[in-house]
């Protein structure tokens, strides 16, 4: 049997050379265990990565997949590879249905310049946090020159999958507007662009209105990016064309006003400490006894959790016990 | 100045006499810094709770404010003296809107037998796990004989806080059929009860038939509690004692199969397992600067963010350190 980091090193050429099959093997890497996801990245080495890292994400229903669909097509129009990333996390409630909504994106599965795969939580959320981060230097590695990070949902979570890309597109319908009133402060901070799609309901210039006109009130600063608000149905195909120039130009500004740099650096410190914790939580499972006695100490009324975690950590978590 | 620990004794003196003043105060603390939080967790000691605690979780929009004011109503008329606490995963989009919706609790708010208080996720999700368990602690110090949990959501985040009680109950709609056909299983696997509410729109017999025909084809199983499946019209004061007696019954239940100690004993040890988290996340912004040059060692492609995970380990992240 091969040596598994051979494996990885020839899988890393054979994705170099546009296979579709090595880099989707690669990103099974990137979602596996602790193990192969170190040998993985060693094998990648770090190249500053080229590609623009474009987060798309909002509510269920407003036509992420689709929009990003129509921005796939516009970008290997113009002569770009695109990787997409759709990543799930993983509800019991909502999971089956939001993947479902994703076989819109199978019009470019016949594409050799276009890269579509799921990454989902499997249990706990900071999963993505290690896997998303190492899929996307896969897709650098595999040459793509855009890179889509794909995130369902409004809540912190999907906000921190975002914040793994350089800029962030927030897709929003008419009909939110009760929780654009409430929060416009707050999604104005976070996103680099909103995109309000579905632009034939009722509604949406009024909503494009309001959020341009709460663009307004925020306090004029030189070196903010004045968040893109811009109008599209991208069912049918309208407006893609000026979110993939306002993405471009959010590229430039980032590069030009130093903030690029900033986020990536943001983002290694956020890696770094990913696996950290994901090391450390490791070695917890990897109690689960002493973990259990620990519990049952504190249901007995000797200890309380406080105590027993410093307990926990000082004598079966030092580092050379992970 | 008073000592602060001591100020915790008497304040917990003062929530065993029922004032509501000392249990919003104590409950700010498990919101608090980690120093705050281990002196509260000292100071309460850790009695086995006597409280009931109920997890009340479903999407924006169901009516799980009504449901658990109208809950909680009937709790009172039985002599229980009752806790809320409503948690929000603070989302920039819906954040505002859903922490109006809580109004509806007023009605409780000059009752001595509630307390109602809202959590905050304030940045990272982690946070939850750690001040959730401990404002339980709180109020079961407190003297309420039943605690509700209150989660908006559909996600994998509020899935893990409605799992900090006893018993959870999922609120749904007639409309969500989509997600309930798409995961119905997964539904039945997390919730202890399922109440369909709003009884009155068109489709809610439907719901209640699919989710019980579901309920059916999981395998038998004699350890198994069959997920309670209820029709409720809150607004209206509808199928309320159903769930108040339904709740109840599933504690019996509980209690008398085992189940209660165990999932008792998981909690604790998630309890355990956040605060090592914590401290260790902890370690490590106070470690910033020794962070931000792996990161630039990364960016300049000098190593990678796992070997460099390990040295930030290794090297500043000893338990002593912490």
């Amino acid at each position: 049997m091969a040596d598994p980091v051979d494996d990885v090193h020839a899988l890393i050429e054979a994705a170099r050379d546009g296979q579709p099959r090595a880099v989707a093997r690669l990103i099974s890497l990137a979602e596996s265990g602790l193990g192969s996801r170190r040998a993985l990245a060693a094998a990648l080495g770090h190249q500053s990565p080229r590609a623009a890292v474009v987060g798309v994400t909002g509510p269920p229903g407003v036509g992420k997949s689709t929009l990003t669909s129509a921005l796939v097509a516009r970008w290997r129009a113009r002569g770009e590879r695109v990787g997409v990333l759709a990543v799930d996390p993983t509800s019991p409630l909502s999971g089956g249905a939001l993947l479902g909504d994703r076989v819109r994106m199978h019009e470019h599965a016949t594409d050799p310049g276009v890269f579509v795969r799921s990454l989902a939580s499997r249990g706990h959320h900071g999963g993505l946090a290690v896997a998303v981060p190492l899929a996307v230097r896969v897709l650098d590695a595999a040459g793509c020159d855009v890179i889509v990070i794909e995130t369902v949902g409004v809540g912190q979570a999907e906000f921190e999958i975002a914040a793994l890309a350089d800029s962030t597109v927030l897709v929003l319908v008419p009909g939110y507007g009760d929780a654009i009133q409430a929060a416009k402060a707050g999604v104005l901070e976070v996103a680099d662009l909103i995109v309000v799609n579905k632009a034939d309901l009722e509604g949406s210039e009024q909503v494009v209105r309001e959020l341009r006109m709460a663009r307004g009130h925020q306090p004029p600063a030189e070196d903010r990016w004045p968040t893109a608000i811009l109008r599209t149905a991208a069912a049918r195909d309208e407006g893609i064309a000026e979110v993939v120039d306002a993405v471009a130009e959010h590229g430039r500004w980032l590069a030009a006003s130093g903030e690029l740099s900033g986020r990536r650096r943001a983002r290694l410190r956020a890696e770094i400490e990913a696996i950290v914790v994901e090391r450390v939580r490791a070695g917890l499972d990897g109690n689960r006894e002493v973990l259990d006695g620990l519990a049952d100490r504190i249901a007995a009324g000797e200890a309380d959790p406080y105590s027993v975690a410093e307990e926990m950590a000082r004598e079966h978590l030092s580092p050379g016990n992970w």
